[in-house]
């Protein structure tokens, strides 16, 4: 890591990992390099105690498909320094993103914060019987000018982690929905658009 | 109304009324006739017994922006005849509607079942002080390639619906929500797009 300006890590998403791996960077790099995370489901907060450098370290997230969707979302903890946050801010679209700046330690950054929601009403309304995912789609793209629909969304996501993430969901409609996800497409090897099948055919 | 093969009511948005003026209707047209009303918040449930001819009457919903927006959302409740139903999908389809086939009664249909969620939780994170409206319509369009953000689509729907719709709500994220956007432009008198400005501005 010679003189990094900018560490950014990728480890496994497991706190445990992240915290042991920032504490033996934390000793090695020099003072003055600033650290990011990439993790999606952590908060910095949680793994700045372990830096060394509470100060210098903050999230900088990319989503996927990162080449087309070329948002940075930087989040820090409430003592990241707000001169650090900017840099990373600033190196960000250095290298070709967006910078999205987050004001405060938001579990899912933004993007996911706006997608669960949305893909969950559309789950909901699958499992209600209420209508296909053709017409749910079409609804949603007609209506808001979207060349996607949630379904189709699902299907770039893959069906792991929908159903990952609603298993064991409190609330019932979701727990049907992952049920239904399991039986009627990841029992069947359709995971979605990477395996060919989802909710969709793909050629 | 002569011999009208379908009727549609798109009278104000009160129970009561939309029931009295079917009862009305319903003494006047001919048996052949079906109803369908346009209401986007009432259950056809709630008015079919009124109708007086409950097996021929369903919801035919358009959206905001018909001309260009054009989905015609097909809602009957559950004593409505199958054949009227596809009589009525077809008959939208006929008038260049993009017929959209709605199997139960669902609060909402299927766009605002999907629209809510995803404004309210975008509504969400501005109150929070999580980041700006520009950079959450900005992570949504680059991440989903929609052509607008929520903040754009309130500034089009227009501020008067998103305060009515929270104000009373059991959530408080929701009322400050609804306070926010009280202080913040509706006393200062900006609506939104159609009134040149709401969370951003406009020529």
């Amino acid at each position: 890591m010679g003189d990094a300006d900018i560490i950014i890590e990728a480890v496994p998403e497991r706190l445990d990992i992240k915290q042991q791996t920032w504490e033996k960077v934390g000793n090695l790099a020099p003072e003055k390099t600033i650290f990011c995370t990439n993790s999606s489901t952590l908060m910095p907060s949680d793994i700045a105690p372990f830096t060394g450098r509470p100060e210098k370290f903050l999230a900088l997230h990319f989503a996927n498909e990162v080449w087309s969707k070329n948002t940075g979302e930087v989040m820090g903890h409430p003592g990241t320094d707000p001169a650090v946050f900017e840099a990373v801010a600033q190196f960000a679209e250095e290298i070709g993103m967006v910078p999205i700046r987050i004001h405060k330690e938001q579990p899912g950054y933004l993007l996911n914060s706006l997608l669960v929601p949305f893909l969950s009403a559309a789950g909901t309304l699958l499992v209600r019987g209420v209508a296909s995912p053709e017409d749910i789609d079409k609804t949603w793209k007609i209506a808001t000018g979207a060349p996607t629909g949630p379904f189709e969304i699902y299907d770039v996501i893959g069906m792991m982690t929908p159903y990952n993430l609603n298993k064991d969901s409190a609330d019932p409609e979701s727990r049907k929905f992952a049920e239904y996800i399991k039986t009627e497409y990841i029992d069947k090897g359709w995971l979605g658009k990477g395996s060919g099948r989802g909710f969709y055919e793909y050629n």
